[in-house]
């Protein structure tokens, strides 16, 4: 199978040789990770962990759910970059300053409601394949956990369904 | 099970007890809910709506897909706190001013360009994990619909599948 | 059913009519589509292509997830209206701007960290409910790829569970 997208500028291909197709009886699994971290911002990878869940799983072929089960915190896939992730903070606080914290109404007993900002912008939750028992990621991906009001315990959810 | 993430500052805890495995048939539900707001913007909390939909598939294990069926508005999960609500409605503002309408070229005979750039940084669907038959969310997410282009009849679907 | 939101000025309504429900054995497909763009950003509308991959699939009730495999790159849906793209372009730049290349760490021998920025508002992934063999999407909804570092072969994922 070629296909090609209208405009000399953009070509789009597709191999069968990538191809996958087939039919299974559906399983599921359940995890949670949690964590603690020392600074209020943190970013974390999490990728072994979520690929211990899956290996656990026993699942082949479906799709992995991976979300923050706290307001303030992500879950997102992208470089594991140090000079990356200092460039991840500058530019959140800057579009979500956390200071002075009675900028936002959120802030009476609170003083957070930058975290649930920042966390807007990076996402709540991945979406992952599950191709022959391995994560189906890109050769960067890297899965993160995204901590913008640490110091306490909190939980991310692993959900696998597939065959 | 014990996993503890490299760098000392960093801990990950993760209990067996947490821990749910199973099979079952693949079932699937699919329910439409509507709104219609009466202001431009607006932020409900459709967390009861898309329970109901739970129940009535009787699906115990499995995937809910929630997304508006429209470009100008957002599915998304956070806080049902009031200040939050009127921080996010500035913050927006200030990342994707609607006015003036000129300032966007997709303002010809329409005037909601923001709409569509607000949505954006708010999303258009969560996945929520159904594990024994509930919605297995944090203790204080809560679903919302984000409207940024209201006062007419809009869409949100919600989309099961599991076992 | 009929539902009604507290407070005056909401409205939930939810229709029998719409509601669908039902059982089947889980089957799972998975294609990639690979693109090389002749300039640094562009957004191509590649629904047909992801309809033409769940055509082969063959699943009829299920979730697709289609996403990027790479770190600076989107899948979104939006609009696909020629102004609202500029919009979008001009509104990234602002929000993350891609020069001076020295503004963020990431760029030693890279020069790409504003792509990586860029695709985090845009966002890696959408997952599409599927519905009676159809992609189960709102009137306006359009799949785009969005590339943010171009001029080389970069690829999408499109995998899809279901009966």
């Amino acid at each position: 199978m070629h296909a090609y997208l209208a405009g000399a500028s953009r070509q789009c291909y597709s191999w069968v040789k990538l191809h996958r197709k087939g039919k299974a009886d559906m399983k599921h699994f359940r995890e949670e990770l949690w964590f603690q971290t020392r600074s209020r911002r943190e970013l974390i990878n999490i990728t072994p962990h979520v690929r211990d869940c899956l290996t656990e799983s026993g699942i082949r072929e479906g799709l992995l759910l991976c979300n923050a089960m706290h307001i303030t915190a992500s879950v997102f896939i992208n470089d594991d970059e140090p000079g990356l992730h200092q460039d991840f903070e500058v530019w959140l606080e800057g579009l979500a300053p956390e200071k002075p914290h009675s900028r936002y109404r959120h802030n009476g007993y609170e003083d957070n409601a930058d975290a649930h900002l920042k966390r807007t912008i990076m996402g709540r939750e991945v979406v992952v394949a599950i191709t022959g028992g391995e994560l189906d990621l890109g050769p960067w991906e890297q899965i993160f956990y995204g901590e913008f009001d640490g110091m306490r315990r909190k939980r991310v959810l692993v959900k696998i369904i597939g065959g």
